[in-house]
């Protein structure tokens, strides 16, 4: 039985991480960490565990939390585990991080995108970016340190990466439209996430700016092996969960000057992910929607072909809480401990 | 393995129970159900299913389908089972029914809520209402019909039975004031269950003459050995899922002429529900929250004691679908066949 | 021109005002106080008003504002006018409270339901409770301070108050099971206010022991001159605006034994209300729904007699920031000013 | 006062030209057309309406209408109005058409993107494309056919239209991801428009062939007086009311090879915008949101330069019902009869 624990448990992240261990045959949570309700239960702060979680809650105290643990979640703020990683830990636990603090291989964009000094650049090299579907081979039983991607990212980055990778659509001209439910601004309690200012109401932030943009360049760059320069736009939707993105791009035209055909982009995405447990790939003519995903680690992605404009649109949907966060994360899990990758992650969408 | 059969596997019901037995282990779906998508992939209907269910629809041929299944789960409307029911099928198959037909024992009294002749008035009797944690040791591997019970009545039912049972509570005095999200209302196209007709805004329906109002009467009188005439009136809510019942009763005096005290009533539901593995006594001074239960086969209760009124205020929380529904059906499936109870409904409620 | 002031400006009752200030003939804003925003842009905080008003938000310095203003809406929490109210500054200004420092006529009652002591209980007597449709008459050019109804009680009391006024149920018998959108639990960020906790969710809260309910029991004890003692619970529903209440009470058999009939019952309603132009009693069967007076100042009532168990069930929907906080403060200040009661509040509903 | 009939007087967009009607000084509604209700009373159908509109629907006969009203709203499904208009009509009343049948100048697309045959393409040179800010010149005392813009073609060309037309932007490289509220879908009982199916879920829709894209594509060639090819994705929001657009296109160069200032693009949109009483240019930073125009004629733009990317991204948000609909007929109506312009329409947004 892996020994998993949990650094910012009481998150909507650390929540759904709880969720889904609850149902994993082959780890144990022995360590609920939320520095705010120190010996509280936890189902004093999320009720829907009572009966199923009778632990209290605890500090976040990495050091202690390593002899015990085989396996930490960290689902914590910017920073906060940049500050406090050392070689010591890492020779004791295996560390899965929820936040971006070791995603970005380029400290000084990670700094400058961030607005924080980075204080363990040291780990960065280390660190392997948790993109299962992409980075399988590299997250192993050696591994040590998984940047766990974010919800945006996975999201902007699947949908778009075997077209990348192949060449087909000029990176650069990659426009990400994404639109996410409101348990992706977290569990803080701020006025622009009351229930009254987000019903009813939808809007653009961080526009030209957000902090993810980096990360799905860097990745889309190694997949292209090129320089990768997108917008991406993110959206708050009245909802709680899950995430769709709509990707622009120019399609490359074939030697005979034609654009390839909706079948040539679709054998191209089922021969990148047509054995993949986790991602649906749509049929023609359906465009995925988040409630087919809600609950669940899949990522349903389809596209249309715009002969008109010569772009390809891209759709992908996840659960921003699942695929985007915790359930990447024990896919990670399972990947370290040489499990199967899909122990306690089969679970069946929830409609409606 | 068990082999189920689902007639109306299209409604949110019967999609439901799909969800749930594709993560159950001793049974699997042999046939789907439903007359207005014959030969259709099941997951064009709900494409949460995609890549889970590779099969096709099929019509209603009860007798065709009796061959084939150990259980017949009949997710259909009013008068649709006891229309079609005979003694060879149940000769040859396990029968749990979703509708109302045959919940109620007094045909009279069916008649007149449901406004339409009962059409095989002799298998009432026979019949198991199958609400678990009350019936139990009816629910047998001999039972061949099992009437399941509805939302409304699940949940308000639960909520009092000790009381009533005990004679705590003034069964004429019970007003049940219940909130019920709008999958309760099914999947047919009508204007009033439009997404903008019934997104901001509240209402009551059905007011003193909904038809769950006897099924509840009946039961309750069981418990209590008397006659039972209550107040019920259903609300549609803006949330796709979850029921809550606000049930008020004049509280019994005792000898002394005091209110019983919250620990003395607290003490009464213990012994009734403090095994059960799917009911959940709050903790003083929580009411229960329809979200803490979504997604799984809980019923939260809680209770407050009003000394002003001499009244004890009831809440009870379900989700629809799940202990509502389709979950209690699987439930009543596990009895039928010897099953754990709990056998595919460890489900863990999904928050937020 | 009416030079009008409010205090707690950018609460949503406070903004409220301003919407419907912005359309009053015969009043202007002359003080837009919040002290959290201080010589912000009022538009800043609303950007709903932005272009429409240009004013910067002010401190809540009542008596530098009684100078300037005729009428000051106070939308500030419990405590805060009864704190600093001066027989000087209600020498120069009406005051239109919408908190409930001067609802409760006994203090007694207030500081035991509202846990604080009652600063300028010398008031309390003054202080006409603003609830024009049954003390219109109280309310002239001379009254100087008004204590304008809170929401749930406006809906609770108008409701049931001919019925009680006139003997044909018994008052101790009233149970009000009120829902209400969140805007009712104002702007304040609080963890369970936010989108996620609320969204797809409803609960009960402040069982037994609601601050509203002396307020309700109050009036209608005036009504009926009778003390009064109800049950009411308050529900929190995923929608902004609108409270429902349902309430029920047992029927005052007439001398001959029987039941009054719907039309007896609707005749008294009509003979209290027909000529009211904020009320609108339904049709016969027709359940009001929040949605059909969301952005109005109608109060929408109805009911349906339940000859099985004597009671009758009445319902009534209002908007809970307008005829339940802002509107019902401009319908006062109207009455105040010797102005048509409607001016600025001849407003149609929206729907969707 | 105008007299004014709606043909379609029970679809949304019909039921918010009732809303607005009703608060307009110069207008009268004399017919409520709606074949599905002929005869029943309209607040039967919108009870939002009951003691405000008494009259009963009446059938679609247009000739008949014609002579008992000076101005007739046509919100009928595409090809209705194109079917039954004659020069007879015109000669008699003005017609403001909500659907698109003399939208698009150049019948064969049309045809070709409605998949119908347009039955009196005699009248489409004559129709005036009704968007008042930019054709204000053309809507006249003379003018008797305007073809009223639909939500999603005012949102997305208002908020690129001075750009086009000043040749800031490459209007090739234009993306509109648009995202509306249901209340766009109608009123239809479809599965898809259902609560459960629309609530906490976001989808693309007729991705690369949308109907609305044509119209964008001729109003913007206007402007540019050029061929434009865009894309645009409409996306269905789990909201009521409210689109949002945004609009991404690369920004073309100035003569120094730099890219246009914010402060030059501000200046631009100034310049067309400044002075009009409907189109609120958002400050510098500020990211329109739905919820600020709710209820109101106001449509508010905003727009980021993207250094990294040479791109604009421009964001529009409008009420679909008002601004994008019935909003903007009544508007044209003004214009067409000599009214002050925003007559009827001086709604402040309602917030939340």
């Amino acid at each position: 039985m892996i020994k998993a624990g949990i650094i910012g448990a009481t998150g909507y992240a650390g929540g759904e991480l709880v969720r889904l261990l609850a149902n994993h045959k082959e780890a144990e949570i022995v360590w609920y960490g939320s520095r705010s309700y120190i010996d509280r239960k936890y189902y004093e702060v999320y009720r829907n565990m009572f009966r199923i979680v009778e632990d209290v809650c605890r500090d976040d105290n990495l050091m202690e939390l390593a002899e015990e643990a085989d396996v930490i979640f960290t689902a914590t703020p910017q920073g906060f585990l940049a500050g406090i990683l050392t070689e010591e830990i890492l020779e004791k636990v295996k560390i899965i991080d929820l936040s971006a603090d070791y995603r970005i291989k380029d400290v000084a964009v990670y700094e400058k995108w961030y607005g924080i000094e980075h204080k363990s650049p040291r780990f960065i090299r280390e660190a392997v970016y948790g993109l299962c579907e992409v980075n399988r081979g590299l997250i192993t039983e050696n591994t040590r340190l998984v940047a766990n991607p974010g919800c945006y990212t996975t999201c902007s980055i699947l949908t778009a990466y075997p077209l990348v990778k192949e060449g087909l659509i000029d990176p650069d001209s990659l426009i990400v439209d994404a639109k996410s439910g409101t348990s992706g601004a977290g569990r803080g309690a701020k006025v622009p996430n009351l229930f009254c200012e987000v019903n009813e109401n939808i809007k653009a932030y961080g526009v030209a700016g957000h902090r993810h943009t980096p990360e799905i360049e860097e990745q889309l760059g190694y997949a292209g092996n090129c320089r990768c320069t997108i917008s991406f736009t993110p959206h708050l939707m009245p909802m709680n969960r899950g995430i769709l993105v709509t990707e622009y791009a120019n399609l490359n035209r074939k030697e005979d000057g034609t654009l390839p055909s909706y079948e040539e982009i679709q054998a191209v995405y089922e021969r990148y992910y047509g054995g993949e447990r986790f991602i649906r790939l749509q049929e023609k003519g359906v465009c995925p929607e988040t409630k087919w995903v809600e609950g669940s680690n899949y990522v349903d992605i389809g596209f249309a072909i715009d002969a008109r404009t010569g772009r390809i649109i891209m759709m992908g949907a996840l659960d921003n809480l699942v695929k985007g966060a915790a359930g990447q994360a024990v896919q990670n899990m399972n990947l370290l401990f040489g499990l199967k990758e899909s122990e306690g992650l089969e679970l069946v969408p929830c409609f409606p």
